[in-house]
């Protein structure tokens, strides 16, 4: 096993003494993004123009970089494309369940499920009409909740605010016994440990980039259609790259084959590159060891604050088997405490009502930092620095 | 009157020794670009990390690029919204105007419309059910197919094979005259000549900005929502960054307040920033000298290469009140004809199944350019250059 990331530590571009604590919101800047964003610039946008579609292969990018995510979450190669916002690849997957289960109306979700995915199921069952509705529990009825009632179970993996995880086998195998189909948002799984999409057995899977995998703000979302599916799973956003011969411009549409009927329109091709290079990061690297320096790391951060911050309390799952790669802590003032660590170089983030939240990213994060990050926040609590009225001013985006 | 656009062609990076007649399809790269995005990378993302949603104002993006697009297609101040691709944004407004228009079922558009367009209202109304379809008509069939049976009227303005134009103020009147609500699509309208939604009583309008606006591949699409109708419109893709309050992180999404509703997911910050970069070229510019240029420019192409072509058909109309800024002919081997111009470094585009495309940009072409076009075409046709086997072998993107 390996616990030691200073080789892909290196690969980023970290401001000088700052413990970045939220790449599970925005990962940093991989050193190799800037110049191959500059040269799909000046060489291909630039210099071939309209003929890069085909000699910088820019329409092939969607499945070619879906290919190196797919590597990562236990995809099938050939099974996820990228594209869009993950908002609109909840959409496509939760309209393509619904189209499976005709008889059923019910999308099953829980109140820990990121409000987008609510809000996204939310319009698509108005638009369907005809009794289709969003049914949200507590993450802990989900299970019970499984019921021959329900079309579409969606769930994100790893809850947003608690970092706790769910069971993605078991919550799988239990819709499909029920007569489920099962939609996984990987929004905080993807490159933060092992996901085996393909050995749950998930019917559609959907995540974004610009967290654990690092591609820049508003790089593009996936999307994961499972093979057994892909070929009849019919597409809401019936967008005209997902067409079987987009360049026929036939009046009518028809569906291309497999999972590359799940994009949409013109691709995003700045972002793909950003994409396409901060993914080297993962080369040679195994997700499990990830993992486990993860757990470590993670382990160390939530023993020391305990021990140094009596009044914040923890509301990340102690048990392994059921957390993700972040930590947090709640305490009423929450905000203005997480302005003063960041005032002194620690950076994580503030999830309402009262959440502090911390993602552990070994990729290029360590021990240092983490101690680091221990004492910082023992200093804002022991001496009340989040009392000051500079750290109690909300700024528009927490 | 200016028709001396040589300052603009400085701020573009054109490949030396090539006519681009393709800005319709991608335009070129603006010189200040590279730049731009080099630095949002470096020093926004590299640099403020996640403090940059805040710090460099990413999140008011989409709304504050919205308010330049709105300048260049006469759309009120707080109009338009920047996200996404323009499949998306088709399928958002006329989502929205089926809403508004409840007791009726038609969707109407024409075989002249882009087929994404179609495509994606192909698939709204096999969501939506209830006998809810889409009928198209020839172009010159719309106005009488308008009657009151149609919801929405879905047309693009300018026809992206043959150029012809639209008359968007007697559409749209009519339409309203049926009660209908009328979308349309700027894609080959916005940057090529002026536009003037809130004078024409659009209301919906939905547009992309690779082409004529020079934002790359896979920039950012646009919509607009009439003023009147911003705050009751229902968004169909309810995603979090519509919401009237997306960082309080409501279970129950409530749209935001105008346009800002609009928004779905997180907004690509990269191709904004190259979007934005690329707008400054039209600082100074008017867009009714643009227009002048354009169509003194397209005339002159019209009449070189009827003169020297006489296989060649145009198709698109000569009167300049009924067609776009591009100049089209069709040919039975335009394919081939179209890779033996660009062999010579006269670059246009092909449509299946027999159209040969020139977009007219006046911004960074000129007179020279236009001959040069049109003595390479003579040479091409009366040497029947097309007829060699390396031009008749089809690439994956035409």
């Amino acid at each position: 096993m390996t616990t030691d990331f200073t080789a892909t530590r290196a690969l980023f571009d970290l401001p000088e003494g700052m413990v970045y604590l939220d790449g599970n919101s925005l990962g940093p800047l991989p050193r190799a993004v800037p110049d191959r964003v500059a040269r799909t610039i000046r060489d291909e946008w630039g210099g071939m123009l309209i003929s890069a579609w085909n000699k910088a292969d820019w329409m092939a990018m969607p499945r070619r970089v879906g290919d190196r995510v797919a590597r990562l979450i236990g995809a099938e190669p050939g099974s996820v494309v990228m594209g869009d916002t993950l908002s609109i690849k909840v959409y496509q997957a939760i309209a393509a369940g619904l189209d499976m289960n005709p008889a059923r109306r019910v999308i099953l979700s829980d109140n820990g499920n990121f409000p987008t995915d609510l809000y996204m199921a939310e319009g698509l069952c108005r638009t369907l009409g005809a009794d289709y509705r969003l049914k949200v529990v507590a993450p802990e009825d989900v299970a019970d909740a499984i019921d021959d009632t329900v079309a579409v179970l969606m769930l994100t993996e790893v809850d947003y605010r608690t970092g706790r995880r769910h069971d993605m086998a078991a919550l799988t195998a239990r819709a499909h016994a029920a007569g489920a189909i099962a939609v996984w948002d990987l929004a905080h799984s993807a490159g933060a440990f092992p996901v085996d999409l393909a050995g749950a057995g998930a019917d559609f899977a959907v995540g974004c980039t610009y967290k654990y995998l690092n591609s820049g703000p508003g790089g593009p979302a996936f999307i994961y259609v499972a093979p057994r599916h892909a070929d009849r799973a019919v597409p809401a956003l019936s967008g005209w790259l997902g067409h079987a011969a987009p360049f026929a411009f036939d009046l009518s549409y028809r569906p291309g084959a497999g999972v590359e009927r799940m994009r949409v329109g013109t691709p995003p091709i700045l972002q793909l590159a950003a994409l396409d290079a901060a993914l080297d990061v993962w080369d040679g690297v195994a997700m499990a060891d990830i993992r486990a320096a993860s757990l470590t790391l993670a382990d160390r951060f939530i023993q020391g604050v305990l021990a140094a911050c009596p009044d914040l309390r923890l509301v990340t799952p102690r048990d392994p088997a059921i957390r993700g790669s972040q930590v947090s802590f709640a305490h009423p003032e929450g905000y203005a405490i997480m302005q003063a660590l960041i005032a002194r170089g620690v950076v994580g983030d503030f999830r309402a009502p009262d959440i502090l939240r911390f993602g552990i990213t070994p990729l290029y994060i360590g021990t240092a930092e983490i101690d680091r990050a221990v004492a910082v926040l023992a200093t804002v609590m022991r001496e009340r620095l989040w009392d000051r009225p500079e750290y109690r001013e909300r700024a528009a985006v927490t």
